[in-house]
């Protein structure tokens, strides 16, 4: 009996060290691997605009957020929506670490705030593309910076190709001080918020009540 | 020289017949086969409540639109954003053709519009989630109707899966009366309203000025 309440105990400890082992391995927040669906860059080391944007992740469609200066601060009545796509692997990668892994690409697409005779008095749908936006995390292209942004505008239309926006720019400034989890909006996207809390990648210094200036 | 000619128009004119029968197939409108990742159902036929659509492909948001009755119209500050999401496959069959295959499945996210201290006066960010419906297309189960419509909302939270709506529930007339293609409402959809207008299966009656009741 001695033996066999022995054995069960060893049998238990394993099972419960096996369940500790698995346990920190999920909380771990170190992302695997870059992902393999990231960015793509032309002979000139210019980013490429992605085709297939609209089928990657959806993140979240705020009306007139202000992600950058006070563009939007200015009008009560907001001009635009704007939608966040991130690529697929990154995605999954985030929900298992609460972090971006090395290769993500954000896309933000701008669009035009509509009413419609149809819809109900106040009602705004999404219009015809107004601005397309990206930020690539890559610390090993963008040394100093990991985070880097482009912008697929021009009066032409949008280019085909971009290369990424001088320091001055302010994205870099914005992202690095009103971002709750690295220099990303997650504040903004519903379901990852909750993901970041629960892997505890929320950034010390995030304050949800500072407005974005 | 002569012969050189007739080969060479013959050579142009089987170029010329495979162009056109390749143009003749992208404007067919004939899906080519049921959706592979369409719904599920439960052992009691209720359709299962998919866990993965938020990596669904992203058709909008808005704000305030009015899908049924007249919830929204009653007040100019629209309370809700709605997201649609449509599985994968449904979709690249629609880019193809401009119709929806069999085995369709929509997701109606509905989740509140919040102002936020940290942007812009007017700005609004997606909030809690308020409502969850779908819409599936399936002729097979659903004879005469062909779409039908499911609420996944109960006073206890989401329900795991749900049986169809009766024929009394408003989204049935509604959906047959406002859309644009089929019964869906891809007027609202600003990438697939494009399609549908090159593929010609917007519906001849459809009037974009008619408010939606």
């Amino acid at each position: 009996m001695k033996t066999f309440l022995t054995a069960a105990l060893i049998v238990f400890g394993i099972a419960l060290a096996t369940t500790i082992g698995r346990a920190q391995a999920v909380a771990s927040t170190a992302p695997t691997a870059p992902a393999a669906d990231g960015p793509a860059y032309g002979s000139s080391g210019a980013l490429l605009r992605p085709g297939d944007y609209r089928e990657w992740v959806f993140l979240t469609s705020g009306l007139g957020v202000n992600y950058g200066p006070a563009t939007a601060a200015a009008s009560t009545q907001p001009k635009d929506f704007k939608t966040v796509f991130v690529n697929r692997e990154s995605y999954r990668q985030f929900l298992q670490s609460g972090v971006w892994p090395e290769k993500t690409i954000f896309m933000l697409e701008g669009r035009q705030a509509m009413e419609d005779p149809a819809i109900a008095e106040g009602g705004r749908k999404q219009g015809p593309v107004q601005f397309l936006e990206a930020a690539v995390k890559d610390s090993a292209r963008f040394p100093g910076l990991t985070w880097a942004y482009f912008s697929f505008d021009s009066p032409q239309g949008l280019t085909a190709s971009a290369n990424r926006l001088p320091d001055s720019a302010n994205c870099y400034a914005c992202h690095r001080t009103n971002t709750a989890v690295e220099q990303t909006f997650v504040q903004f996207y519903p379901t990852l918020f909750d993901v970041a809390r629960q892997k505890g990648t929320i950034k010390p210094g995030y304050d949800a009540g500072r407005r974005i200036q």
